[in-house]
């Protein structure tokens, strides 16, 4: 009855692949229903490691997937052979709740690009992979200003942090933004937002991020938030915070921050609870959120404004031998700073 | 150069004061510039107890302060002696963000009706007291349909509780809000909420509430807590959820018995921190917000639909001699069920 990895389907695949939790990768044969490129961001660390305690074995990663169209089924409408596309989540029930109003990422029924189950009983395996084969529905167009190897972090951390902004109305020209970390969420939400017109404040605990904040992604400002002074100084001063970092950090500075009726919306999350103390949200009508992707009009619609603005994500192309070492390094900058670091893979 | 109570003021008054952090109030002699009653809530036990840390005695408390008329200033336009009326707030700034958009309770300069510094450096004192001075800003009218003794906890509860159901959109015909706690937030949610024709689901960790809940105050459905079968059958079921309780609990049931992009409000305030996990606010785009009482044009809004809808606080008319008695049911209370109680004295 169950089949190999290298059997489920009548495509072969090489790909890498997590066989345990160790957080190593390795070489994977597989089968898989065309050219890609894979893209791996900080929060599989937590996949690989089975951290959140869903991870099945093998499993191999990447949920940023870009590539060139190399087949296409005959029922496909809205592609063709040599198109340039990226990738997002597995397959969902239509007609489920949200999925209806385009809301795919909040599907409850959602499939993830890898490590979930596919109807047919088979495991979805991620980008970290030769090919792929998607459904259209899932697929969004490039357009050709956008460098694909720079864009595909785009489809999770663009969207991670376009999507917020627009739903909890913290993209008006003139408001005040803080951006919590500077790793791969935190750069592409500095640079969406001053898109907006909105003015960014970077928090960060890293004082050497700051010339990198201010001068390579345009924040207006920087907050070193150990720095009692700078904090206390910059108290209620913020309609809305996005707070990218994905180790336990305390909430109540960043309460703090807001203006009344301000919104942090949590966009990392930690493998612990935080700590949420209540009579600050009370006393001012504060809002914590949390908010993951989006669903695939508003992936399409933050890619297009990106290709407008020439917002695209700032990258370090690896090769697969170097896939575990860059592992390594992005574990070093979740458990030190809370940032996470962006890698492409050919 | 500093006067004792009594000669701060020129009008005498006589009330029930807390002179240390015990809890025991003690009649207390000072001065302030009409015939009240007096009510208090749950509340008020962290202030006697300085359990927020920011008590200064003796401390008058009372917030809930109804009566009529008996002199009025010069200058004021909009009340004359007779008039039956409730007091809210201390004295805040004019022209400061929030006041200036009818939003005085979240005035980053309020004063309290208790336990605040004064602009000429004396102490407000509150509600338990013979009689009362008041700005005519801080003053609503009170129909005639309405008792003054159980109108007296709508100037907190009923504000409260009616204040975040519009804010944040729960007021919708149709939709399904849970209500955390059945005490004196509690009871008063559940009226408001099927008066603007919401289905109403009220949780709670002790099942003789039951009974209350569906027959005395109309809910369409009860959840005992610590039932998982039941808490599992209600999962992604609410709109939103108004969490009355002021003890720390869990909040991770109460985040899964949300729909996607539910929202939670909290209205008790908790002494020490809630475990937030924040996976499933991602998950789900949920929010986690507080709200506090609400401002003095949308308090004479509040008694006014309370009014149409004959809703009135269920209350327990005690005597000035049992007021520390009344205190100790309300801390166990508190500490048991995480409720509270609302109680009158005259």
């Amino acid at each position: 009855m169950a089949k190999s990895p290298e059997q489920e389907h009548p495509v072969k695949a090489f790909g890498w692949a997590a066989k345990d939790p160790s957080g190593l990768l390795s070489p994977f044969r597989f089968s898989r229903s065309s050219k890609c490129c894979f893209v791996g961001s900080a929060t599989l660390i937590f996949n690989i490691k089975n951290e959140w305690g869903f991870s099945q074995y093998p499993l191999v990663p990447g949920h940023e997937v870009v590539g060139v169209v190399t087949e296409v089924g005959s029922k496909v409408r809205n592609f063709k052979v040599g198109d340039r596309v990226g990738r997002m989540h597995g397959r969902i029930m239509p007609f489920v709740r949200n999925c209806a109003d385009d809301l795919e990422n909040y599907c409850p029924k959602i499939m993830l690009t890898y490590n979930s189950i596919y109807y047919d009983g088979t495991t979805t395996y991620g980008g970290y992979s030769d090919i792929m084969v998607a459904n259209e529905h899932f697929i969004v167009h490039i357009p050709d200003n956008l460098p694909l190897d720079a864009a595909a972090p785009l489809l999770c951390a663009g969207i991670t942090t376009y999507s917020p902004l627009k739903y909890f109305g913290l993209n008006n020209p003139g408001m005040h933004v803080g951006v919590v970390g500077l790793g791969g969420l935190g750069h592409v939400a500095v640079k969406f937002a001053k898109a907006f017109g909105v003015k960014v404040t970077v928090i960060s605990t890293s004082p050497d991020k700051k010339e990198e904040a201010l001068t390579k992604f345009g924040a207006d400002s920087f907050l070193i938030s150990k720095d009692p002074d700078q904090m206390q100084a910059a108290m209620g001063t913020m309609d809305g915070i996005l707070d990218t970092v994905s180790a336990v950090h305390p909430l109540l500075p960043l309460i703090g921050l807001l203006k009344s009726h301000g919104k942090i919306i949590m966009l990392g999350a930690p493998d612990r609870p935080l700590e949420l103390p209540v009579f600050p949200l009370l006393a001012g009508r504060k809002i914590i959120a949390g908010s993951g992707i989006g669903g695939m009009k508003e992936t399409q619609e933050m890619i297009d404004f990106a290709a407008k603005h020439n917002i695209t994500a700032d990258i370090e192309v690896i090769s697969a031998d170097y896939l575990n070492t860059a592992m390594e390094r992005l574990a070093k900058l979740m458990s030190s700073t809370g940032s996470s670091l962006t890698l492409a893979t050919h």
